[in-house]
This record gives C-alpha cells, sequence and structure tokens, in this order.
C-alpha cells in the first residue's frame, strides 16, 4: 500500500443538508459501520441550507481543526447526485475531506496551498461500482464506504484517484477588502439567530474603531453578548474567527428580517 | 442458554416519533449503556409521525439492512404504552427488532417467512418488573434494558417469550396491483420535501412507460433528480426502492401541497 | 493525585440550548476527544429554551440518574458567557456536573445535601487559559477539555477549585404547598405536546382524589394516555415523577394553548 501522508484517528464527522427526518443520516453511518466496526462517528450539522454547498463548506472550513487530528469529514449536499459530477478526496493540515465536486471545499482548499485534491475513481474501491449503487443516496452507497475506508487505514487517499486542480469554484464570493472597508455576506444564522458573515477577524484587524454596517443600522463591536443589555444588537468576532451580528438574548435574524445573502460592511472609524 | 439464530454485533439502533425536546432520547440510551457499556448506539430517525407506528415500520423495513447484521433495532411509536398491548421480539434476515404489537413491524414481518417472532414477558428479563416501571415511558424502562441485554449477548430471542402468530395488522394498506398500474398513497416526506410512496420498484418494473399520476399531474421516471430543470417535478425509483415524487432543487411536498395519505398511481402508457 | 469521590465511567451527556444548525455541538464533542478519544459521547437535548437555564436544569436534575454513575454532565445554556460569571463542577450522587453558575444547578445541588460543589479555576486547566479561549463557546474551549480530563480521570473534581457555597438561585420557584392542594407552573413541553409541570409526585401522594386546575379546566389523573380516549384532557405522573397535562394522541399545549410558565394547581378532592 502506498505511504500516505493523511494518518486516520478512527474518527468520521458528516455534514449535510439532510435534516433529521427518515432514515439518511442513520444509513450512511450503519454502511460505514459495516466496513469499519469501531468508526468514532460525530455529527457536524445535519441542517445546512438545502441544496447550497456553501453553507456547508463554510461550516467545514471554520470547524474542522477543532476535531482530532486523522478525521475523515464527509461533506453531503449534493444537488446533482447521480449526474457527472466528480467526487473530491482532500487532505488538508491532517485531516481528510470528502464531498461532491460543486464547490463545497473549494474554500477549505484555498486556505491551504499544501493541500492534495484527488478525484475519486470509483474503480479503486473494492466492493462499489456505480452500476450497483443508487442514482440518489451516493452518501450511503459511495461516500460512507470510502469514509470507512479511510478511517480504518484500508484505503489512502492517494491512491483513490488522480490529482484534480480545476475545481468548481465556490458558490460565495470572497470578502472585498477596500482602504478602511471590508464588504462580506451573511452566510447563515445559529439556533440564536446570530446572522454569521464569510468577513475573517484577520481582513479588520487593523481597523482602530470598526464598526459593522448592516441593513441600514451601524453596531459597535463587543468582546461578547453579555456586554450590552438584553435587546440591544452588537457585532463581535465569534468563537470561528468571522464577524458576527447579534442580538443579546434574543433573535437578530428575525429583529432585522436577515438571512442568507444580506450585504454586511465593516467600515474603519477612524477619526 | 439457549442456542439463538440471532448473533449479536454490538450495534442497536433507534427509532421513534420523540423528536428532540427533552430527555427521552438519551435517558434510553443511558439505560441501555447501564446494562452494556460498550453497546454502539445509532439514530434512525426520531421525527415519524406523532402516534402513528405506520411511518417508523416502513422506515425499518425499508433501511435496516443499511446497518451490519446482528444489529438491534428499537422501535418506539407507542400510544399504547402502559395499556394492555404487547411487545414483540422479532428476528428476521440476521437483525433483531424491537416494537410494541401496534402494527409497527408487520410489514417488516410479511417481508419474510423465515421471521421469528416472540411476545415479549417480563419475567424473562432480570432486574426489571411491571409492577416497578413507568406507565408512559416503555422506551426507557422496558426497551432500552432488553434492547442492551439482547445486543450483549446475555439475553436471546427465543427465551424471551411465547412465539406470537396473530399479530396487529399493519396501518398501511399494501398497494393494489392492476393489470397496467399500482396504486398506492404517500407515507412520509423528507427535509427536501420529497413524497415517498409505499409502492414498490418491483410492483412497476415490467412497466414499459411508467407515469406517475399524483393530485392531478402526470409525471415521467428519471433516474434522478438533476435530469430535470430546478423546479421541475419528476417520479423515480428512490435509494430505499419505493416510488418517489420528487421537485428539482424545491419540494414537491409545497408545491403540490401533498403529505401523508395522499394517493399515488402508477400507470404503463403502452401505446 | 487527590483521591476523589468521582469515579468516572468514560461516558459524557451534553444538555444545551444549541439547537442542532451549525457545527456548536459537534464542535464540543471534537473538543472533548481530542483529549480523551475513548469518550463515550451522549446528547441528553440541544433544544431547551434559548438563555433560560432553568429548563436544562429542571431536565438534567430529573433524568441524571438514568446514565451509569460515574457520568460528567456538561450543560451549557450560557448567556453570560465570556462575562464574570463562574463555572461550577458538582459531584452528586456519583455523578459530576459542568455548568454555568447561572442557577441552572442549582435545584440539583438542593436535591442532596451531600453535594460538593467547586468553582472551577482554569489555572487548574493544563493547556487552556481565559486569554486564549473564545470569549463566546466556553462550551467548546473550557466545558469540553475539562469534561474530557474529568471523563477520562486524569483531572479529579476536588483539585479544580476551591468550594462554593454562594449560589446563583435557581431561575423557578419551588411549588408551593398548601394545606390540600399544590401550586406549580408549567416548565416545558415534549414533542407531543404533553405540558410537564415542577410539581413532584411526592407533594401530592397523600392525595385521596387529586384534580388537576390548568387554565380554567380540571382534568382527573389516569395512570396512562390510553386510559382515556383520543382527544381527551388527563393528568399524569409522568415517567420523570412530576405532574404532566396531556391530551391522549393530541397535544395539550396546543389544544389549551399554553407553555412555559403557565399556573397548575392540583386540589386534593376530599369530599
Amino acid at each position: 500500500m502506498t505511504e500516505s501522508v493523511f494518518s486516520p484517528s478512527g474518527v468520521i464527522t458528516f455534514t449535510t443538508d439532510f435534516g433529521h427526518k427518515g432514515p439518511f443520516i442513520g444509513a450512511m453511518k450503519g454502511a460505514v459501520l459495516k466496513r469499519f466496526p469501531s468508526a468514532v462517528l460525530l455529527d457536524i450539522t445535519h441542517e445546512t441550507s438545502a441544496h447550497w454547498p456553501a453553507e456547508a463548506g463554510f461550516w467545514i472550513s471554520r470547524s474542522f481543526d477543532y476535531f482530532p487530528k486523522g478525521t475523515v469529514h464527509v461533506a453531503v449536499v449534493d444537488p446533482g447526485v447521480g449526474s457527472e459530477r466528480d467526487i473530491l478526496v482532500v487532505v488538508s493540515r491532517g485531516h481528510c475531506f470528502l464531498a461532491p465536486d460543486n464547490g463545497l471545499l473549494t474554500p477549505l482548499i484555498k486556505q491551504d496551498d499544501q493541500a492534495l485534491c484527488f478525484c475519486l475513481k470509483l474503480d479503486n474501491v473494492p466492493g462499489v461500482s456505480l452500476s450497483e449503487v443508487s442514482r440518489t443516496f451516493h452518501g450511503r452507497d459511495i461516500f460512507a464506504p470510502v469514509a470507512g475506508e479511510l478511517a480504518k487505514g484500508s484505503l489512502v487517499p492517494e491512491e483513490l484517484g488522480v490529482v484534480k486542480t480545476d475545481l468548481v469554484p465556490s458558490l460565495l464570493d470572497e470578502p472585498e477588502q477596500q482602504a478602511n472597508a471590508v464588504s462580506g455576506v451573511i452566510v447563515t444564522s445559529d439556533n440564536f439567530g446570530n446572522l454569521i458573515s464569510n468577513i475573517d477577524a484577520g481582513m479588520i484587524q487593523e481597523f482602530g474603531f470598526p464598526v459593522c454596517e448592516v441593513a441600514g443600522h451601524r453596531m459597535p463591536f463587543y468582546s461578547t453578548y453579555a456586554r450590552v443589555k438584553p435587546g440591544e444588537y452588537l457585532a463581535l468576532i465569534n468563537s470561528f474567527g468571522v464577524v458576527e451580528i447579534a442580538r443579546s438574548e434574543q433573535s437578530a435574524a428575525l429583529g432585522l428580517g436577515l438571512g442568507r445573502g444580506a450585504p454586511v460592511r465593516v467600515v474603519n472609524e477612524t477619526s
């Protein structure tokens, strides 16, 4: 077997838009256990925006490093399932990632110029062939068995396919850096209605007096929610390193009527 | 101990209508671990229609085989909890199933004329007695400890009770096969709004040109969602082997205003 | 290392108000596994009322004993995250509990006059320092690593901080016991719409003919849901030992238009 740069820990995470109705997540995990009975199975989330790979990719690129090195991360937001789209196997910073080639992993790959990216060829996966798998649930029939073998160490990423460099671009534009401002968008909200943008903390770290502009409001930055009174709005750098708009003990998403795609701007009040 | 036809893998799955509010699922799993600390615990789903055992039974009968042989499947959709209804222990195709005798497992048992079906007698379960368990949460107080012992191999299905043959019938009628048509119903929808029927692929496999009729619409069959444009309707054989009505990248359930119980018909357009 | 009264089983439970959107629960579990790869991770619930520690504390105090002795229970309902609020480490009845000092654990501690309660000092946790953790996600950055070390047995509760006795009071008043009546409130509802009160079964056990009064209705007590016809209301002692108002096969919460905070009274119809 080829020596691999990836050394598996036995942990597998799942990120999908499947929600929790029906046996879809369970059947994926069952298919993993058939290949690798001692796998450690963790959910990242199954409630990303349906049919929109960008949110899943955003969360994976921001959260993967909180899992042990050697984790296999499976992401299935896959409106093109059963069509001709490719499947990617990526190794980056000690973790391995499996996802459709639909832009989902593009932000993650861009973070790391050492990332290795392979195009999965099913001939290299014993017991899985395209003519026998379902046309609508590759999560269970392809991603799960491949993840099980990778986490077990019985397949290595380097042997799963040829290197791929022409990836489908991300569905989310990068924030635009100007002289004294950064413009981005809301990617998603959390259970509390906090609005989470794609503006990385690093893009505004030189700003002496950053102020967040969103939907005609101007919000100051604070370190945490409890620094303002319940019901007041604030901006902050959240625990995943991006700009977030919050309302203390309430929902900013409901209060402002905003969600995915809404423009956000951070300006530096220099004087 | 009696030799059993069931050889446990240590895996236990859970299917309920409990949702995710409150400690109900967690307490069931805790009760398993008290009996069998190294159990591998998987959720199938906890979002089946409340008080309606048919959906849970449908998904279990369609998904159990994606889990390792030797899995114990616990299904608790149990409006009669604490009343005189029986509890069934079923062994079929290398898996073991526990559920109330309310029709939930009847479709699964009908699939397999080798299935063994026992009526649980609590006297056979050390440390569990009806006078001491709660009247409203047998999932935690009866199903979980029994599942733990079965998965551990310290109890065997054959010793848990006497054979039972007069089962409560399924709450869901079988689809009706006509000369050039099959009539069934929608059982449930998934997170994407795909409408999932009880018409098995095998019932229409001889149809040269199947067309799906639902709510006044006529839908052609395609192999997968991406074969039509976003927003268009289609029918397909889904990954669990039944007829499904979908709308590419949108919700057929919302678009058609349909759900559980809606009639579906597949006709063979022979000329 | 100090001899501890707490003997870990390796099991960790999680109770939060995070919901299932985003990577929050997954990242907490990942952070545990980095410290303790063989931890057994269970969810109690992630759907308690947002920003309201009382519900999480209610469920933990009522459900912890269904998990194996030696379990570490992590509860994160934490509107004060990143402010000056303390973090508590509690040992009670063979279990260990971690939560912010915001009243969440106060009912649990009151149940047991042998409970030990320590105020977490981060200096005692190798690799975790307040200057380096996020200001908004102590669940991942403090609670998870501490829970991992406690479950692994490499840290003991007694060494994590000094004894604390002046706790933030519970956000929920205790029920009021009168001569022939008990007055309490609805704490939460479950997925079926059953309304769950804070009135303990023990407070009404001497009542010969208890009747539950809620929102102008008077409801008799039955042993279980199936003892009345579908659609009828009833009161019962539920499987966690408190008074519950239910509607057979329907939702009492929707039917009565009631939820958290609604007053409930049980009277003894003595003649």
